[in-house]
């Protein structure tokens, strides 16, 4: 292989762009030459290439967002659409991939390789840690990190007020954000989308927690586990308690920043490890990182296979939060 | 006098506790005893009253919230829940009050004063800054560094999806906030209670922004500036052009937190300055830090007189914000 | 066993009242008592001890340091000293200890296990990483991203004056902080006591890296990776090269600050998991974290192994640096 | 005025891109070119410019350092220097100089206007904050702010482990940081340049600091304090008394980092207001903002009339550290 392409997709993730300076260096030290698409899927159909040297990626490894810009692409869904990207990958020269972003990302992957043979090598880049075949995505310490610093001011307020508060974090189908920032932060109930939750159960552990003295509570909510989310979840609450709380709906803040420690590494690592796959000969597959070591996992297995929450952390969390 | 009380009420606001640390020991200094009030007037009424001495304050100067508690009195609003309270007060020996808070605060201790003669000294402590007779109030800074934090992580989402955001922040009546924060972070358009927010205005500027090739825009709108705050504006904004945009309300996380510097210095100059000026004789008066020196303003005038915002600032936003 | 003690010995970490409170907490969970002891083995030794429930440590999971105190006591290092201590734990009807802290820290709760049959748990509170039987040691995660960010900002200074910055982080013996701070902080070149430092190596590395046209670089030196640390270092490469370049010793801001997520999740679940093993008959071992399980390893194991830093990163940091 | 020119020079400081961003911005809607020069004097006298559009400054509000880079140069010390610097603008076309930077850099514009007639408006850019003619220097606020996270964090082990912390801040001549930074991180003493420092009498403030039960203690050291800094003052107070004492030097970290949101109203506002001044005719001064307004002062004068200390805080900072 003499050229790969490299691209983001889908929701940005801090820890991106490490992951695309991790690409670039690797490929140069194995003389492979690096271009950059733009925009996702959609800028491969419009050709939005440029090439990235080992310069071009200077001074990024600390920088939220993604410098190739993400986006959707309703034409790539299509056969003609994912064809014109072919059509454009081709005539760049560029003779595999490697894809960075979360599920939707890498089906996309899979079509292309499928329909039109073009070696790619995924690299999990979400902050929601739902892909099977890696214990940690891109992204998720530091969404953990900055949702959680969110909740330490929260609980000055919460504290000082004397009350209860409803904090709803990312994670539509997926609770691990909820489940790392609820027990790092103390919460007294942390409502996820893989565990039934039952509002008169919270408020009798709402009830409960008062009456052992504490004055102000911490719920954290990932917005998938309750119909309406913290709001949602507030209200049928309500059927069951006089219950006076605010809510906070903690939002995109959780996307952006400079990444953690632990993104840096792990974006650092894949990136590199990605390249040396693809060029290895790998395909349609995701590098991850398992008990400390990359692992290499099928596409197909990463997107489909669930990957569950530490229930004994769920547990764990009840039993601190007296 | 040898005894004063010192209270916080109203929102709590980084700081408060540099404040309280300040009273306690400005008091030491000069001989006077400090007794803590909690939950401000409701805890008054009900006599929640402990000593403070210099160690009982140590390790607080960086604390977000308020170690006195804060909380809604319905009861004080009537007469006899404040002679409740005065009669509370002069139980416990104290002679004279500081009270640490909002306009909410200072009416309430204008009517303590009035009907019972008790002496009371304002600090002006919340994060929006809508006070006569200081430049800033305590909890300001910190509450303006918090959001355009929040606003920076979610700049770098905002560019990597080249999407607009709508951020809401907090001010009901006063810009304050919002003005600082919209300046501070490059946001294109920031509305505020204070001036006349125009929908096909806004319009007009996003669209102009666009056609001059940005691709991602920042709009900051305190919740007052429009009515149904960020998600009101966006929609009316909607009747005039086709706009994708994500609204992102930044709420309570910003009150909490390790206060600023500025607000840790002020803070303790003007909780030591209260202290002096009740022991000297002072009453019904707020402290305050103007043009840099400590001034006093009476309490009716730091709560009827408007302190507007810096018309000339928001002209430089739209300057800068090309 | 119906009471145990906890306590915190050798240089402090962040996370570690997140353990304090979840001991006490699982402790209650189990029916069991916990007897805090102040100062380590001084205070052990001079019977400073005191009850803790499980409000005691409310609000404590996201503070720095330690509210047991930590403190060297040389009488405990002598037979005598250790008995007393061990009558102090009898008399206060102590059956067993968790010891939060390093390898000086489990040493000494291996001899008085061996002189006085007192049975202990140790849990891994260290930012140096440098225990064997646990991937990750309390506070190692947040001292890395502490110095992180310190680089984060040098890297601005050093980059707008083009200047090389030899950066001397914690890690007398070990290299683990150094080696993840350089490698997410994009460091040229990083020293590590576990490997030979090549003084005329490291100039030939920044003569390269002049050489294509970087006109900054960052070097992180463990302050054991060569005599005299960073300044030692960089003395001995100004023999092979001209180099001008500055010198900052981060020090002791490493240990400080509230804990990340990570910290807090591991303190969480291995101050539960030191009572479990504690209350279950476990004794001289320690609870550690490993490939996402706990585990139990002995603490002479535990003190004594080496555990290895990960020499591919190492390599993986040359590539990356370009 | 057609076409002015802007740089940065001297030690770089945070807000510095802040206020490259407002000159661009501004006299674009002046109608007027600007033309970056890079490495302060150094580029200048070598030509090394380049035409800064609206979109060239996009995205830079936020960081840390200056695009546009800082050096020193020897040769324009020298009258040769400065007469081939000269000829550089003119061949360029450029009518006047915006000069970011502290007082070496504005000896330095004073120069080139004396010997040839160059307009210049200097912007006080650095972090120590000594000019007079502006209550605070861009970069200040945020250096301050840096300073007291780092005290924050090394409070937390200098409480655990009950011991005696000197920390040096930056400031060789001025001490306006370290009464700051002393004064909201509840310093027991601080060592200003301004004051005399008598080693005995700090040795009995921390004497009977200790006496009264005080286990902890910060001493804030400017660098130019005493002789030798922190670690000088230390050795000195030890021939007073026995003192186990740790020092930190927080050194370079002072200078990075993204600005506070004052720095970079601050620099936002005398950008914008040296770009004014200069196309309506005003050189050889120093925009400022002095309680709360943009003011006009002769270079000279910036430079050469002292800026007192607030000698009230420091008199403050006696009382609180009680």
């Amino acid at each position: 292989m003499k050229r790969i392409g490299v691209f983001t997709s889908g929701g940005d993730a801090p820890g991106m762009n490490a992951a695309i300076r991790a690409v670039v260096r690797q490929a140069y030290a194995l003389g492979v030459e690096v271009i950059g698409i733009r925009r996702g899927y959609a800028g491969m159909i419009l050709g939005e290439m440029l090439p990235l040297g080992v310069r071009d990626v200077a001074n990024i490894l600390q920088r939220g967002g993604t410098i190739l810009l993400t986006a959707r692409s309703q034409e790539f869904m299509t056969e003609e659409g994912r064809a014109k990207a072919a059509e454009k990958l081709r005539a760049a020269g560029i003779e595999g991939l490697v894809a960075i972003g979360g599920d939707g990302t890498f089906r996309g992957a899979m079509r292309l390789l499928e329909e039109h043979r073009i070696p790619v090598v995924g690299v999990p880049g979400t902050i929601d840690n739902d892909l099977y075949g890696t214990d940690y995505t891109i992204g998720f310490d530091t969404a953990v990190n900055t949702a959680l610093e969110a909740i330490d001011r929260i609980r000055d307020t919460a504290a000082s007020h004397e009350r209860v508060f409803f904090i709803e974090v990312m994670g539509r189908h997926a609770g691990f954000i909820a489940l790392d920032v609820g027990l790092a932060g103390g919460a007294e109930v942390i409502a996820l989308p893989e565990e039934p939750v039952d509002p008169q159960a919270v408020a009798e552990t709402l009830l409960a927690s008062q009456a052992r003295g504490k004055t102000s509570s911490i719920v954290v909510v990932a917005e998938g586990a309750y119909p309406g989310g913290a709001a949602g979840l507030l209200e049928a609450i309500r059927a069951h308690m006089a219950l006076e709380a605010r809510v906070t709906v903690l939002g995109h803040i959780q996307r952006g920043g400079a990444p953690t420690a632990k993104d840096r590494v792990l974006a650092s690592r894949l990136g590199a490890a990605a390249v040396e796959a693809l060029t290895g000969g790998a395909s349609g597959v995701m590098v991850g990182e398992v008990e400390g070591e990359v692992e290499i996992t099928p596409l197909k297995e990463a997107v489909e296979r669930r990957k569950d929450i530490r229930r004994d952390l769920l547990a764990l969390s009840r039993v601190l939060a007296l």
